[in-house]
């Protein structure tokens, strides 16, 4: 275990050992059983100690207190913790106090407690993608994550603390099955104004992120065995969410410029599609932006084969070169496409919110999902990130990151021709939060990414993105989350790392 | 609409208006088609104005201003204008600027765009019950919440703060997918200490309230057509959660001791039975107490025929009177249980946590749903709310708020006892958030109800708690959002309300 994790781990030891003496100790004697009071209570203790409810060493109440405290005499607890004295599991300190004794090992409840089940889980759950560990200390990740750094966190915090004032607290409780209004009409306006689409609030329902976004889409549209085409290469997480509800996935294949619609387009001719998964805006995981000339045409075929376009559109603000593009939504119109983004990339880790527009008789069905997921809980957290729109801090914070991720993909760019030349091929994407980048075929992709480890730099190849599991040797490499230089530290790893392989051929040829 | 909400409204079109303002005009022009730019810029704005992107009023941006972003020439952006202006569309006012014109209607977005959809919805979706709206100002409402009022709030905005500083942020992206580890080692020290358990943190999964429990323990568990036992009396958004899973519903009837086991066992031995959701420390919405021995029965009838008990013990910390009682899950273990629980009544409305305690084995089927409802963007929240686990504001706050609800129950009693006496029979609940008073057969509830919002005073009907949709006539006064002279103030107006509708049948009777 890594030395953060440890002192994460031990902190949350102490964490639980100073909650456990805080709460009070609930014991439930019942004055109607045979068995005498002192007896029933030696027992129950027994049986915490055993269970490790007390643990080595904890101090038990004074007798006066719990007798008071459960309506006992004095004695019958003095009774109980001598029982326990002579069972060997308390023990009287000189000097007054009765403490757990220390010789019974406390039981592993993880394992113990529990034990076989009694009912059926039933059928195994499809298996899901964990979310990546944190790196080690000191080394640099070239996932694609924003910047937390760069986040005006003063702020959100005022917003919070603004929404938790006791006015606006009182209102929370009705908020809006949607969302929170105030957040609905940011997000409209801020939709409307850099997108193209043309939207009242009523387009717009909250989520927590484009993972719920595909998870309501797939549940209240697609039925058990229903085909999904998804791209070859995309986001486990999203597929997740399909399967969860029953969908089919049926991978299509990609090119430089996204989906690749005539592919889509056999596969509807032969098998009914009952929706596509697309990034069509800067694809994930390869960058490529789909043109407007496939935009529609896919939008076509879609008419065409009534099937509905989940167009998730993550990162639309991280676009650096060439036009402005529209979504498909907003150039085609709602009547085949659900258009799925978030916040996410504007805000930091731990704090999310996200938007599916749709017109209201789809997002009718979406209101009864979100309130099984608790959604009531969310309108703080809607009403202060309400509030960044309303002060224009998300639009300054969107145009500063922007700027910078721009700065950062070009010297990520220049790095990489510097300290890996050759082994990499790739062109600088016009927006998106990563290079892909093709690897040379005489070298090994895993033995790079595992060797690059051992030198702390941190980049997926391209299998992982992969839904047959299989993909030709790409890298994604990001170049949000690090500033200039720790970019080009990073690219120099990755150069050394390249080193280590071709050393010991070089060794073996002499 | 009354004035609050109207004023809402204004507020959220003001920021929709300000919001337009700021975020960049989007404007999507291909140089490699066959229409000149100033025709393809003119369509565009034409369509944007049409279609309410571009309201009535609203400036145009400068055309120097728009030519650069455009990359175009000025005279182009003039040309269009210009073009705009012959169609009516524009104006050019003296002292200079380019606005929309007045004239144009704005399109009602919501019903004109979109229109038909390309695919087909499917079946609908189950129906699901909307939280209530916010009482009218001044009104008065018996709704058993908690009160906001009393929450550290101030404490709070101190743990967000701390949970967003960068230090803190930066390791909220590699938080556990079961929730933030603080938060589940303050849970399971909190719920071994108070509920009897003993739990490692293992057996602890973060949720964001009672329902996700319920609707992960439904979609994990429960296949379409399974029967899901539940109290005939409850809450719709549980059963919404478990229809939505595909559960079929039966009803058990209660009685003043909660879930009638013996009817339960009847059902049982007649099909098979997938689970039971209960509430048997406080039922929902009768407080109900469930003696130890009843629950004892219910365990063992759940290990014979192998269904699993959902328990939901929602306001558990709300207990008032005579002995602690164990959860089922605390007394006979999880073999054939699983505790769901939240943190909803020790936090104000806008917040949320809550939490499932099942075995590791039970709880790895829950991850992957917990993923697929974004929950990684829970962290901050989670962090913030461990925080007040920590410093023990949330022990206090629980300790402060049970004994102000013990006088507040006992304030509302003596309340209706003198202003609605004879109306409602009913006993002092030992714990929970509202009384269940039975109605006199002479009085019409619905029509009381009626009258008491013109009184201003709000109160839940029997009927609206009931599966069946029909149920004896009793109210369910809530006593814990009110403070003692509101709650004496609303059994007055009750009272006021009871008059009107005995008046018109004296009158009648002269």
């Amino acid at each position: 275990m890594d030395p953060v994790a440890a002192a994460c781990r031990a902190r949350a030891e102490a964490i639980y050992n100073r909650g456990m003496r805080r709460w009070e100790l609930t014991v439930a004697l019942d004055k109607g059983r045979p068995q005498p009071l002192f007896l029933q209570l030696a027992t129950i203790l027994a049986d915490d100690i055993r269970r490790g409810r007390l643990t080595p060493g904890e101090p038990l109440p004074g007798s006066r207190e719990l007798a008071a405290r459960l309506g006992a005499s004095r004695n019958t607890v003095i009774a109980a913790y001598d029982e326990l004295v002579a069972e060997g599991l308390v023990r009287a300190r000189q000097g007054g106090g009765t403490f757990v004794a220390e010789r019974e090992a406390r039981l592993d409840v993880a394992t113990g407690s529990g034990g076989a089940l009694g009912y059926s889980l039933g059928s195994p759950s499809p298996s899901f993608v964990l979310p990546p560990r944190a790196p080690q200390a000191g080394a640099l990740s070239l996932v694609a994550e924003p910047d937390a750094r760069l986040f005006p966190a003063r702020a959100l915090a005022r917003a919070f603390r603004n929404a938790l004032s006791p006015r606006i607290l009182a209102r929370l409780a009705h908020s809006d099955p949607r969302g929170h209004p105030t957040l609905r009409a940011g997000l409209s306006a801020m939709l409307s104004r850099t997108r193209g689409f043309a939207l009242s609030p009523d387009f717009v329902l909250v989520t927590r992120g484009i993972v719920q976004g595909i998870d309501f889409a797939a549940r209240a549209l697609v039925r058990p065995g229903e085909v999904v085409a998804i791209e070859a290469l995309g986001y486990p997480p999203a597929w997740n969410a399909l399967r969860l509800a029953g969908a089919r996935l049926v991978p299509v294949p990609l090119d430089s410029g996204g989906l690749d619609v005539g592919a889509l387009e056999a596969l509807a001719s032969r098998e009914q599609v009952r929706a596509v998964l697309v990034t069509p805006h800067h694809q994930f995981p390869t960058s490529a932006v789909m043109s407007p000339a496939r935009r529609s045409r896919l939008a076509a075929l879609a008419a065409r084969h009534r099937f509905v376009i989940l167009e998730d559109d993550d990162d639309h603000e991280f676009h650096y070169e060439g036009k402005p593009l529209l979504p498909i939504a907003a150039a085609a119109g709602f009547a085949n496409a659900i258009y799925i983004g978030s916040l996410a990339n504007l805000l930091p880790p731990g704090i999310s919110a996200g938007f599916v527009l749709a017109p209201p008789a789809v997002l009718e069905r979406f209101v009864g999902l979100r309130l099984a997921s608790a959604a009531r809980g969310d309108a703080a957290v809607e009403r202060a990130i309400a509030e960044l729109f309303e002060d224009g801090e998300l639009v300054r914070h969107a145009r500063r990151v922007r700027r910078i991720y721009a700065s950062r993909r070009d010297a990520l760019v220049a790095a990489l021709e510097r300290y890996v030349q050759g082994a990499l091929r790739f062109s600088t994407p016009d927006g998106g939060m990563a290079i892909w980048a093709r690897v040379d075929e005489a070298v090994d992709v895993d033995a790079w990414v595992s060797a690059g480890e051992s030198e702390g730099v941190l980049f997926a190849p391209s299998h992982r993105f992969a839904f047959a599991g299989r993909a030709p040797p790409f890298l994604r490499l990001g170049f949000t989350s690090l500033d200039e230089s720790e970019l080009t530290e990073a690219a120099r790893r990755m150069g050394r790392a390249l080193g280590r392989l071709r050393e010991p051929k070089r060794a073996a040829r002499r």
